[in-house]
């Protein structure tokens, strides 16, 4: 097996709501909505609370329909917050394209309908931003580079912004990425490098760097990414946001850039898992004629909202992996994973993941030659001038794999895979720092020519591989005592996504009262 | 999908006999020699018959029910027939390893089962000879190296071996192959030449040469080779026998060299399209163990025995393909094909199969990455001075592939699976010619160290490579009006053996009257 699309099993998971895969996102949504607790209704604004919380799907779709606030209104204040954000001592770098009269237009449509008491579902008017590496009109898909989107032209939406359009959500652009997915720090000499909201002199952490930061700084409840090696889940924990990568084939690839496409699919970032699962809900099922029959026949939710927490879930935790980041990471993640067991009288079982180094290096063979091979047209006529210097050293190495070392690679997968099995018939879940170190400080004479940092790269990219080389979902929690972010992470069984989200908000509302505000915030539900 | 393993979809096929895949392979030999005709009473020793005709299974079954001859007396005289053979002026080197006492010692144990009215199956005491990159005790494996059974030493029998020893068959040694299966011509500077038993001085066409060979000369009603581009079906059209390669996954792979194990597979040589069924039941049905659930959930015979003759069978016919070939080849297929049409009321229609020249190259590129990555180990404590010639350039050209172009090869499988698709959509089988050329003459300086022949290589492998890189179903049939054997090649969809069968079956029945006696033949069952 070289795509690692696992024949569906029916896991007979506990509290989850079925949804036949024949329902339109909307309908989807809403039913994902019924399966959420009652939001809080302390806000942003409360100066009065000690603990910070970002503005969720919920908390807009209601200040839309009580008429706190029109989706006009909030597309001003985004439009202002993001020109704002450029033009600070420390640009934050969002965006690399996002078009203020398209916003508008799709918020006085979303503006309208609400007017008329009928919105499409809880995500119309809900600002949503996209990864520069999926197709969104009317946008070019630079894919972080400046030379891509010349010899590949986006003709259209992909089809998860296609299903976010359908549910009333407004498209707000396209965010920063670090240049084709190819590096790990989201820093990016041609459309300058996404900051961290909790820090703007350090990185925001990559590929889907912008996506995970504007999430982080309230301008978004949730944005999309692709994780073809942790992009999604490196950047949300660095940023102090919920990073969730579904099992492979969950949501459809289409209009997304092809750079390793075994590997790498949509993921997504979000301020709490409730609209990590409310945007699941909108662009997870494969489209009908592509369906193989071994895909799942159906949509399932965790019901949120449910008295019963789930009994019996067994962590996998391998202790040298535990033990492999720096100290602050070690003592939070082991803390974490301490207090949830303790809280939910959950069980650890020590295991054992070996030849993590080699699938690391098979791992990377393949998203290389991958890569290489989907750009080759373009390569050939390509000034490597254009490209920054990580990217150039990348791309001539991604080249010079061998044929029978791709295939050797694959051979580690299918190892690898039997491994995870067996520690799959130990445990629920595997549980794992998300990074090895935290968000590092950047350097200025990255910012012109791009960064190779292997030590951070290696450490960041560490606990992500068997999410993608695998097949695996995966979900990153913010545990964030000190008010620094740093990501807890819970790597599943093929096609578990309701136990994992259920494990993830255990883990959020044990650590949601630690959250801290970052540096950059907007907010964006104010009403003067 | 990188391994051409075609999702299970029930054919309706009309005329066939369901067997379940949990009976024996004894029991499936039984139930497939119901489906077949009672065979003719002629035999070879009738010098009053103008035509010719091989023993078949069924001949060996009732000559020793009946008491007529024993396997132990067949036994002894395929001994005296193999030593005479290589003894003679144009030694025939039909096997690389075969073991006098091994074959007496199992012959005797058949002979046993005899004389007590008790033998397993149709099987029993029927010679059967393997490739020689099959397993198969007590012999090494030698790939037609001269040292990969030193590195890979055999630790007993294959599956496919194993199931035949079950059914009583006699497995009478390991046939001579071209080194490593990395030819077409059977020219093996190590352990000699197999040659042509219709014309001693020419080529018996490879890789599974020997298996070939035997068959033809009347040592063995059927032989197992191992088809990865034609390796099956090209020495069988060069030698006039039915060369038959079932749909990728169809017979277990355990036990066979991993030289190219995602277009490689076990297929039959035989006399008669009667024994390659014979063969077929024995040895096809996955292991439970290795069984996934897109394979199909039980066996289908043809019943050859049926008065009903198939009706509405449409054949798929490349012109342009069917043309670039030898002019005899051209006229003789083109004859066949309208024969059969004409017999039977079968269709033809015209299609036009794009690419194919670059799905030759796709193939190549996949087989020589697998060979190079199975033999990785090896090869790097190998002296290339114990390789032929064509051998050492072939390793060389196999390891030189980049990962991007294993990659691109893999789109174009995909690629061409949708075309034949398309074309399946519109007909039963693609009916070609099996080869462009016919068995050429051997040059004496060839002998001894190999020979690379692109042009004739080419010519021969021209119709091969849709079984193999898309692991279609194919049977050659002898058709041989002057003497001379040319093979016409069918086809068939994914699982579509029964219909294969019927349709080769057919062919056979026209054309069997032509059949001519090869000049170096033997008569096992003779008494004296």
């Amino acid at each position: 097996m070289f795509v690692p699309l696992h024949p569906f099993v029916d896991l007979n998971e506990q509290e989850v709501e079925q949804i036949g895969s024949d329902a339109s996102p909307a309908e989807r949504v809403q039913r994902a909505m019924n399966c959420l607790p009652l939001t809080l209704e302390k806000s942003v604004d409360d100066s009065n609370s000690s603990s910070f919380r970002r503005w969720t799907i919920a908390d807009y779709s209601r200040a839309y329909s009580s008429g706190e606030i029109t989706p006009r209104k909030v597309a001003e204040q985004f439009i202002n917050a993001v020109h704002e954000s450029s033009r600070a001592a420390l640009p934050m770098s969002f965006f690399i394209n996002y078009d203020a009269e398209d916003i508008l237009k799709q918020a006085t449509e979303s503006t309208l309908r609400y007017e008329r008491g009928d919105p499409i579902s809880a995500l119309d008017g809900v600002p949503i931003a996209i990864k520069d590496e999926i197709d969104c009109s009317p946008y070019p898909t630079t894919g972080g580079t400046k030379w891509l989107h010349k010899v590949r032209p986006c003709t259209g939406d992909a089809c998860c912004v296609m299903r976010l359009r359908s549910c009333g959500a407004i498209i707000v652009g396209k965010t920063n990425m670090h240049e084709l997915g190819a590096g790990t720090s989201g820093i990016n000499p041609h459309y300058g490098t996404t900051r961290n909201p909790y820090h703007p002199n350090k990185i925001a952490g990559g590929s889907s760097s912008g996506s995970a930061a504007v999430v982080s700084a309230g301008l978004c409840p949730a944005a999309l990414g692709v994780d073809g090696g942790g992009s999604v889940r490196m950047p949300a924990s660095l940023c102090g946001v919920i990073g969730f990568k579904p099992t492979f084939g969950r949501i459809p690839h289409t209009g997304v850039l092809p750079l390793n496409w075994t590997v790498g699919m949509v993921g997504i970032l979000a301020g709490t898992l409730e609209d990590a699962l409310i945007v699941y809900a909108a662009i997870s099922g494969q489209l009908p004629s592509h369906e193989p029959t071994i895909l799942p026949p159906k949509l399932l939710f965790p019901l949120l909202n449910s008295t019963n927490p789930m009994s019996e879930i067994k962590f996998a935790r391998y202790g040298e992996w535990f033990n492999d980041c720096s100290d602050e990471i070690r003592i939070c993640c082991s803390n974490a994973l301490h207090l949830l067991c303790e809280h939910y009288k959950w069980k650890t079982v020590e295991v054992t993941i070996p030849e993590i180094e080699s699938m690391r290096l098979a791992h990377y063979l393949t998203i290389g030659s991958e890569c290489t091979t989907s750009l080759s047209s373009a390569l050939e006529k390509l000034d490597f001038a254009e490209l920054g210097w990580d990217a150039r050293v990348a791309l001539r190495v991604y080249g010079a794999f061998n044929s029978k070392e791709y295939i050797k690679a694959q051979k580690m997968r299918n190892r690898q895979m039997q491994i995870h099995k067996n520690i799959f018939a130990k445990a629920d879940v595997i549980v794992a720092p998300t990074t090895g170190v935290t968000a590092y400080s950047i350097f200025d004479d990255a910012l012109k020519t791009g960064e190779l940092d292997y030590i951070n790269g290696a450490a960041l990219v560490r606990y992500q591989i068997s999410g993608n080389f695998l097949g695996l979902p995966a979900v990153t929690v913010g545990y964030d005592k000190e008010g620094l972010p740093i990501g807890l992470q819970f790597i599943g069984k093929p096609w578990s996504e309701p136990t994992l989200m259920h494990i993830a908000f255990a883990m959020q509302a044990l650590c949601i009262s630690h959250y801290r505000k970052p540096k950059v915030f907007y907010n964006l539900l104010h009403k003067n």
